[in-house]
């Protein structure tokens, strides 16, 4: 048998305190449309060298299986404010850096806009079509569900990303990532 | 005369009013230690094939400088929550997938931790070592400025975040920046 396309799976699951039987559940998916899942905290205790800070094994296992994986999906739920996981961010970033397909979803269905303006006063001048936040800065508008970095590199690779509103289960729920399945099954041409 | 190393100049900057003032004392700084500053707004209006939304734009004319940048100095000061600005992070991440030096500075001196415990009520089990924020997800407590993968990217790299404070002008004061330059000048044997 051929072995299967590997998805590094970044998003803010691990700080969950069910973390590995979230990571455990989204492996099975994976299986099932015919990939393997790597989540990010399967391997830290196998990398360590012995010496090295907890942060910095993290770290390096994390790179390792995004430079082994062969695509990724993110989560990018907002986290701690109106945007995704930072950690997560960064991966995408790395993954698209790599040359490697990225799909990505969100559990929030809000714009990145919408957000903002709950969260703190945000004005605009008369003459002016830019919000600007209280510090001052201008606050973007595109209808993104996040910055236009995150949403532009998945639209680039012709899979936006996937909104699903499960605001009261925003961390756990896998309707958006099983999507992210399909288009990757798609992509791949794998059947499940 | 060769051609001097061109910095990727990363940050929340190109949110500010003044942010093209702030981008070409960014630039004057780079070219004082022998760099040329890429600033991400410089070639937007060129990059604009006509029919592409403005978004779409931004991120091509954002990546294709990434591509050819030959370094990044990320400016990592928190925005808009406990962490750094996503744009930011997400070309942090793309230049070390691309494989080029990357340089940080935040203008807040404080830890993650600390940040995230002023912004929500931030408790600790009696026999858990783990913070625990308000939706039950573990807060990390390295000692680090930001999400580890963010610190744990510059530090592996033997250059690890530089922390100014300066909270008053935190978007725009340029003392971490420029010890950054000072960094990269070092590593590319650059005499300012």
């Amino acid at each position: 048998m051929p072995s299967r396309p590997r998805i590094y799976l970044a998003g803010p699951d691990v700080f969950l305190p069910d973390a590995l039987a979230i990571g455990a559940r989204k492996k099975a998916l994976c299986a099932r449309y015919g990939f393997e899942g790597l989540f990010p905290l399967d391997e830290t205790a196998a990398a360590d060298p012995g010496g090295l800070p907890l942060d910095r094994v993290i770290f390096r296992s994390c790179v390792a299986m995004l430079r082994r994986a062969d695509l990724g999906i993110v989560h990018l739920t907002p986290f701690r404010g109106p945007s995704a996981d930072p950690g997560t961010v960064f991966e995408l970033g790395m993954l698209l850096g790599l040359g490697k397909p990225v799909f990505g979803y969100t559990n929030l269905a809000t714009d990145l806009i919408e957000r903002v303006q709950r969260a703190e006063p945000v004005t605009r001048a008369a003459d002016s079509r830019d919000w600007i936040d209280g510090d001052g800065l201008t606050v973007e508008d595109f209808g993104n569900a996040d910055n236009l970095m995150i949403d532009a590199a998945l639209a680039e690779q012709g899979h936006p990303i996937v909104r699903i509103a499960a605001p009261a289960d925003r961390f756990r729920a896998l309707a958006g990532f099983e999507r992210c399945l399909q288009q990757a099954a798609a992509q791949f041409r794998l059947n499940a």
